[in-house]
């Protein structure tokens, strides 16, 4: 039944894109109708793919998992899956247009059979695709696992990924191609832009759009780390002086952000997602609920009620957050409570190491905040799993509105009430370096050192068990044990981590860095850093990710900008309690708050007004997509005019004659084509 | 060459839609080629429409123009039309869908040969569509009008219009059907909303959007009102106690407009303009510039760098609006030195007529604003006009822009400064009360009694021509007497005055009305008498408009959205300087700005996450729309997969067989299309 497995597996018909790791104790019946659904061609409701079982390798112990699956596809399939994900791709006039098999030859790069036409990523996420979209036919449950319900058009991949069959979906690395993109990228030492190009081409437009970010969030800050080291080493203790930089502030965050919308809309033309059509969002596969029939879909699947949703979110959700709040604000307090202790130890007797005593709360903070925010992120996680979204997109929205509203509050709670309740301008500068550098050296050993640390381990341990059982060193790795090696790898959990840090970099820049100009130039190092350990762990610590087309950073966009307003109203409030802008009031303070809050109101709505003026799009973008758009509407008139014309003999419905060479209404379909057959030879094109 | 003309038009062998009114100089070359170009069949570059020209009338006296020409069209051209404009229909599900000729017989209420189908805005529309794509083929000029130029694919209608040769298109009045709509609209005296539905079905989306939101508009002030008047009887000296007044402001002017939003969404949808896809927009008829390439369709028409408009609007409009903002400021401080003096006088010497001339200063500068904003309106369409912009829409958008800054500022300007920098609450509340009764006034007798009264005027004059000729008293206008005075009505020009005066009377309520609490009841009155008025001019006084498919109020939206955030402020502010909130910090001024100042952006960001929380779209309209959305999806789905079921015998390309039963890429159009039909007689529907 299921196919006999090649000890060998460069005998392998086709190149493996995409593995499937089955339980171990999976059912023999249950594998064997799993490879039959996915072979089964199109009108059997199978998805036409190749599958093949990886060998166990020579030798191979019974600990290892047999059931490894290699997953692939002739590339005519592939191609026809393209149009079907709708992919674009650079057409011969250097535009971006939706692939279609039929257009094919007009498209650039396509040579041939147009077996190297399309990525390996492209390929992996039209596997993926192709596999989501496998659906039972009239099985009730997954032979052999009758715990693991189907019903009509469920899709199987997902409900196998729900019940534990199936452990994990996951494409290969190229190595040659990982080789060359890891040296370009971190490996060799230059100073260069990222080549964002072939990070797309091998991780996909998500990764690439965050590293792009990164990288263009890096640079905005040159200038303020630039104008931040005089300040600093000039100003020192003229921390009332920071006016300048705090205008400073103001523009340059809301700058930013409306050209790195432009910028991002340039990438992701350039890749061709701006344009592409979102498809129809399956139900995610934790999502349960009761069998019913869905509204839009009018097909049977479960049903979940929106008011237990929302009941759950306002009643159980929403006081959680504020508990947490609550908690990290009384976490807060104990901090005042240590900080004020380590003041008055250094008051009564001053030594170096009572000096040194004076940053040790800041640092304990830091790490506790560190933790909090953790331990956090499991409970969010874990209460948004049980809110039961249906959809992956508003799992998303409510777990990163969770996280975020919480890390905010947690990180720069402190740093308001020191700037504003407190008004100790030199305690928050210290409170700020100090949170800044703590929480930056843990993340980098939490991000990359740790998960790379336990790897090596990993690849040591597996290297040791090949050359034993090989006895020869060899530098290259047999398919099997690479397949293996990846499986193992762990896996990356997307962008969510690398996107929150980078906010709350956004944030303690642009909220406070006016007192500390410091802090800019700590965070380019960062950034710097991050690139390349964050570049690492793609290459060597994590397992390939899917490509997920992307054409912008989604919410995140809309977070940065909610962070770039607040700055705006934090700059206004420092600038307003600095001295020098004292000085000019100096009888009422009256008149210097309301000043302040006109100016403030003025610069917000100047603000709003900028992001309107600035359009999203670049110009030579909007001039080629309205081309795009004029000619698909253009086509649809030709098409219709062209019928008019070659509407062939009058039909047996006599009154849509009526007309001289009138539209032939009262015709249908199958006429229509017909027609457009007749047509077509004599089409001047 | 030109069509007899039949004297009696009830011989017109189809119902006259539209009207073209040519100048009655025109040449009568010119006449011949653009009826021939009319009547042409598509393939011959023409619009296969009905014309003919309009008998002049028993013994038609020589003054009356001649060249007057009705347009109509047979039933299944319109149809055809219909799928071409993409108009959306009630599909036999209930659903709103793009009609299509093919599909015909699946859309609710056609019948036979659907000659009842369309209404005849709808018709008319078509045909306004129908007309505006009638483009120039290899003509250089119109014939026997060389100083109308055209080159190849320059709409015909448009250059007649900007030439003068075209004096005006518009569309017949059905004397049945206004009949009746004018009976359920203003006749019959009821409790009762109004007809929407038939508004729409006469005078398009547009206009019936527009009812709409004054109907929802004057249902929102009611609760506003009842509040207003129990405050008003008995509060009447304590304006101090506006506190709670001012809060309910402020949630009222969010709340209801996120409900428009909604209320306006499921209007549009059932009306099937939610979905409709914006066609291609052309340039307006009055755009010039220098003869090149559109980057976009590719086509030879005038071009004009967009740098030298930006250049005019920021050097020479910007200008002009600071100025006249200025001089509207001067305006105001006329206004304040009147007041004071009237107020010298009240007190030197108190008497009945001293107290009568202390309203003098405020009605007198109530006219003068009216004045200027009439003046000013002028000023702003010539300016925009001459910004030479490109687009009908975005010159809409720059002429709303300027008008609306100066009209929000010449009718606010002085209530604010009286609010905030005298902080005299009795002044506001007199001048707040006299502007609005005199703008009131002002704006009832400009708008509904001048032009009916000089459109009575006509009438009469047009009546008793027609009497004396004809000698007999009958009921019934002949059609060509009906075209004639109907091309002598005057025109509509859309419905900017009516939001713009909507806007202002929103602006009173929302920002000061807590002052004046009568000021609700002010404009539930005047909102009242502006449904009747403006139902009797579009019935009465106006030509027909054509019907504007509208999918909500558009830039309106956003202005009514930018006045709420001000209500905001404006209401927080006047709270901070209530006595009643003053009371609760005796001590510290300080203090108590700040803290309004922190409940004010409380209240913004509120607002703000209120529109994120509340969805635009109600729920059952969202499911339907992807339940659609959804179809498409799976009908091109399907479409590819019978493609793929019913491929047929191996081609000669050999490769595209590898795969069983895969795709053929490799076909072109042709071949695709004859499997199609190969297909259909066998395929299950």
């Amino acid at each position: 039944m299921v196919p006999a497995v090649s000890a060998d597996c460069s005998s392998t018909s086709f190149t493996p894109l995409v593995v499937l790791e089955l339980a171990s104790d999976t059912k023999q019946e249950a594998i064997a109708w799993l490879l039959s659904r996915i072979r089964d061609p199109h009108q059997n409701g199978g998805i036409e793919l190749l599958v093949e079982q990886l060998g166990l390798g020579d030798g191979g112990s019974e600990k290892e998992n047999p059931n490894l699956f290699l997953v692939g596809a002739k590339w005519q399939r592939l191609l026809s899956g393209a149009e079907e994900v709708g992919l674009f791709k650079e057409f011969s006039d250097g535009s971006m247009r939706g692939f279609t098999c039929a257009n094919k030859h007009n498209f650039k790069h396509f040579e041939g059979d147009g077996d190297s036409f399309l990525s390996m990523a492209e390929c992996q996420y039209i596997i993926k695709h192709e596999l989501d979209t496998l659906r039972a036919k009239d099985e009730t449950h997954v032979p052999g696992h009758p715990q693991a319900k189907l019903y009509p058009g469920k899709s199987i991949i997902r409900r196998l990924l729900s019940k534990g069959v199936l452990i994990q979906v996951f494409p290969l690395h190229e190595k040659e191609e990982l080789k060359r993109l890891s040296y370009s990228w971190y490996q060799k030492i230059k100073l260069s832009f990222q080549p964002l190009d072939d990070i797309r081409r091998y991780y996909g437009e998500g990764q690439a759009l965050y590293f792009g970010f990164l990288e263009y969030f890096t640079f905005a800050l040159v200038p303020m780390a630039l104008i931040g080291v005089p300040y600093y080493l000039f100003d020192w203790e003229n921390y009332d002086k920071y006016v300048v930089f705090a205008v400073f502030n103001l523009v340059w965050c809301t700058v930013i952000l409306e050209l790195w919308k432009r910028f991002s809309t340039s990438l992701a033309y350039s890749w061709g997602t701006l344009s592409r059509k979102k498809a129809f969002e399956e139900p995610r596969p934790g999502f349960h609920g009761v069998l019913g029939f869905n509204p839009v879909t009018g097909r049977e699947e479960p049903l979940y009620s929106n008011t237990k949703r929302q009941l759950c979110v306002y009643l159980v959700s929403l006081p959680f957050v504020l508990l947490c709040l609550y908690l990290s604000l009384y976490v807060m307090m104990i901090y005042f409570l240590m900080e004020g202790w380590a003041l008055s130890v250094h008051d009564e007797e001053p030594t170096f190491w009572t000096r040194v005593l004076l940053f040790i709360p800041s640092i304990i903070y830091a790490v506790v905040i560190e933790i909090m925010n953790l331990v956090y992120r499991y409970a969010a996680e874990f209460l948004t799993e049980w809110e039961n979204h249906r959809l992956e997109s508003s799992y998303q929205n409510q777990l990163i509105l969770k996280v975020l509203v919480f890390n905010f509050f947690n990180c720069f709670a402190s740093l308001f009430y020191i700037a504003f309740a407190m008004q100790d301008m030199a305690l928050l500068r210290q409170s700020l370096a100090t949170l800044l550098i703590t929480s930056q050296i843990l993340n980098q050993i939490m991000e990359a050192f740790l998960p790379y640390w336990l790897q090596r381990r990993r690849n040591k341990k597996m290297m040791r068990k090949v050359q034993k059982r090989k006895a020869v060193a060899e530098a290259e790795l047999p398919l099997a044990e690479q397949v293996r090696l990846e499986a193992d790898m762990s896996t990356y959990l997307g962008t969510f981590d690398d996107y929150l840090e980078l906010f709350l970099l956004f944030g303690y820049v642009s909220l406070f860095s006016c007192v500390y100009p410091l802090a800019a130039v700590l965070v380019v190092l960062n950034n710097i850093t991050e690139v390349y350990s964050d570049a690492f762990k793609m290459c060597r610590v994590f397992k390939r990710p899917f490509s997920e087309p992307a054409a912008n950073i989604g919410v995140w966009q809309l977070a940065f900008e909610a962070m770039s307003v607040i700055a705006v109203v934090t700059n206004c409030s420092l600038i307003g309690m600095s001295p020098q802008v004292k000085a000019y009031f100096p009888e009422s303070e009256t008149q210097l708050i309301l000043w302040t809050v006109a100016i403030e109101h003025g610069l917000l709505a100047f603000k709003f007004i900028l992001s309107f003026i600035i359009p999203d799009v670049p110009k030579h973008i909007q001039i080629k997509l309205s081309r795009l758009e004029f000619e698909s509407l253009e086509a649809l008139k030709k098409k219709w005019i062209l019928y008019l014309v070659w509407a062939g003999p009058p039909l047996p419905t006599g009154q849509s004659r009526k007309l001289h060479g009138g539209p032939p209404c009262a015709r249908g379909p199958a006429q229509r084509a017909s027609a457009a057959v007749r047509s077509s030879p004599r089409t001047p094109r």
